[in-house]
């Protein structure tokens, strides 16, 4: 089947992210979506800087609206930003009868009612999954994974750039202004910062999470805001003192006379996992009432996370615009007639860090055979605990961390160990993974 | 338009929580699948005990096939468990024409690829969110919110029992003996726990996963799995020492030669989120090429959050079965013309507690003051810190910590505190949520 033809417009850092992440996954993408997804037209107001990202193979428009209604293009990714000219784009593709798939949190916040309704209109579809929490998937979540639930609340960090200030104050115990000058140096802050640390960007978003979360208009105005430039560094240690920290929350919640939505700091229990998501990483969570409370967590922006975002939306619509109805979404994930046939590694092939524990007799020269055993099969040695005998005992505990290496290699080393006269009994060995 | 009419198959845990699910937010679902999801069947051994889950009105057949290829059903929920019965169902119900949502890992596991084969000629879908993690979105995320990346590793706390007994163990020192026997008493582990502190259950539901991240066949005989009998206390311990903690992982990992499956207790940094995943709850950790690392956290088991993916599936399989190719999901998750006019409370009337710093005179009677006037608004006070005052300094930081009250209260006792000739400047007020 032929490819899906996508206009872009704007090849700023999503856009570029987009582009990218499209053409190195490909062929994955393909194999998911059950056809080619094809960027055939990009729209770039400066077609020179937008030929460096895209390369010289793709047709460039500098007049966005003649990209945005192309006649073969099915599917228009708005990314250029801002909101009046997008709102101009965005619903001129759809007058054409384009799907649209956006990551413009401001455009949605502010005029979503109208887009939607345009849309709804046009039977066309309009995907945003970008437009909150970056590359997690927390929209398809709310709406389509915990559609069973009656939704009572969602706390979100859902702007990177307060967080990390707020994360650098606390750390370093720096003030606002300090931190927030960190923030710039290292990118995550624009040159005006006030969407951001005025709290205006978490309160788009929260907007959008509220109508999906409750069936509601999208109501931005409605959103009490306060952002976290008022904060000092003392606040942050005196609430860590008390066992809380400090974040700025999005929180939308249902009560009997109405439906909250605000974002401000909030003092929130350190042991709850969202209190110890940091730097400029999301983490939404959510609360329903058959579920309970779910998290979830990942980059909130980014280049290659918002544009992760983008070709899910991309995905979704391409399988919803062509697929058969009973086979939108292959079971698993991918279409039954492109499965691999990877093959699946043994045990003794994965590669790993271990923990190993030893009983070893109390005597010189014991560490000494061991570590000739280990490094003899090539495993170095990260880390060392030996722990003091107790009184009277000949036995001592010792315990190694290794990097990482074969399985094979700990399972000969260890053979080797158990031989050693002055090694007491098996060696214990469980499996180290960094995660990162 | 007239409801689906679906045929549920068991009435044990899981069974019983959809019912009562589906029964309580049907409005709600309604308004998200655009039409109503009626259970007009249920198929019981026991129609008696059944009867006392499912109330008086449903039929219920003891017959189960009868259930399951019932003339009226078009989606047949299989929550009965085990294998082989449930897979002759499954396959009954799939040659009748009917969709099918099951919670089923070892079913999927060991019979997967015959089923969605089955499937795949028939044209219908199955469904199978609560097989994984419960509650907890993950394979709609994997499958359809990451769908732009090439997935490299999954890392999944996928057993709440396993994860109870690590939690008790370490902190408690408890040895494996004693915490299962915990589990046990809490209802957590099963008689024959072995399935889940062999690993088992994990290698089931990580199979599942690797299939949908790689696009791979169903290959459970192929994952390695170590569970967790092996474990001390005293490991645990170590590990703890060195900056680790010791989780029952599935961990999936795409590798040059290979894709690594495998289960075995592991070391994990203890500074990361999925390391502080306690008691029975499930987190599994994503990495894709674009997006990074995204982590999902929730309720990998009960009554209710299982019921929750079930009816996620529900409305999934409803929404494609039913709707017009373009609308499928509607944009705000809720059909267009079931928006609520639920009112957004203002600010004055949301409920919260409060974090408040002021600055007083240090002298006696101040917190004396402050204290009735914030009784007189019925604030009650749940901690409170004084910092020392720096030698020769007259002023003292107080730090209160409230229980709940309304926001309008609050304003009104920092008014009456800031006008105390003894509070010098402005009161700090920050929100506080417990969050759970």
């Amino acid at each position: 089947m032929e490819s899906i033809k996508v206009a872009l417009l704007g090849t700023g850092v999503a856009g570029g992210g987009t582009f990218r992440v499209l053409a190195r996954n490909q062929e994955e993408i393909t194999r998911r979506a059950g056809r080619g997804i094809e960027i055939s037209v990009v729209g770039a107001r400066d077609p020179e800087r937008a030929r460096t990202v895209v390369g010289g193979k793709v047709r460039i428009e500098s007049d966005l609206l003649l990209a945005a209604t192309d006649p073969a293009v099915e599917i228009v990714v708005e990314l250029i930003g801002g909101q009046e000219r997008a709102r101009e784009l965005v619903l001129a593709a759809i007058a054409a009868g384009k799907h649209v798939v956006t990551a413009n949190k401001a455009l949605l916040a502010n005029h979503g009612n109208e887009i939607f309704a345009a849309a709804q209109a046009q039977g066309v579809m309009v995907a945003f999954e970008a437009a909150v929490a970056g590359g997690i998937p927390i929209i398809k979540a709310l709406r389509e994974g915990l559609s069973g639930n009656r939704i009572e609340w969602i706390a979100g960090i859902i702007n990177g750039t307060s967080n990390f200030i707020l994360s650098e104050m606390r750390e370093k115990g720096l003030p606002f202004a300090a931190a927030l000058a960190a923030a710039k140096d290292r990118g995550y802050a624009e040159a005006d910062p006030s969407f951001d640390i005025e709290g205006i960007d978490a309160a788009h978003k929260l907007s959008i999470l509220s109508a999906i979360a409750f069936g509601i208009p999208m109501q931005f105005q409605k959103v009490y805001t306060e952002g976290i430039t008022g904060l000092t560094a003392q606040d942050l240690r005196y609430a860590e003192e008390l066992g809380y920290r400090i974040k700025l929350l999005g929180i939308a919640r249902r009560n009997p006379a109405g439906i909250e939505m605000r974002v401000h700091p909030t003092l929130i229990p350190k042991r709850r996992l969202i209190a110890n998501v940091e730097g400029v990483m999301n983490a939404v969570l959510v609360s329903g009432d058959a579920v309970g409370a779910t998290l979830y967590y990942g980059a909130g922006a980014g280049a290659e996370p918002t544009a992760s975002a983008v070709v899910a939306d991309l995905v979704d619509v391409t399988r919803l615009h062509t697929a058969d109805p009973e086979n939108r979404v292959p079971h698993l994930a991918f279409q039954p007639d492109s499965l691999a046939a990877t093959p699946i590694l043994p045990m003794s092939e994965v590669e790993t860090s271990y923990y190993l524990r030893l009983k070893v007799a109390d005597q010189p020269g014991v560490l000494a055979d061991i570590t000739r055993i280990l490094a003899d099969r090539s495993i170095s040695i990260e880390a060392f605990l030996q722990k003091e005998p107790n009184a009277g005992d000949a036995q001592v505990d010792i315990v190694l961390l290794t990097h990482k290496t074969q399985e094979k290699n700990v399972d000969a080393a260890i053979a080797s160990i158990e031989a050693l006269a002055t090694v007491l009994g098996q060696a214990t060995r469980i499996r180290l993974e960094a995660l990162s």
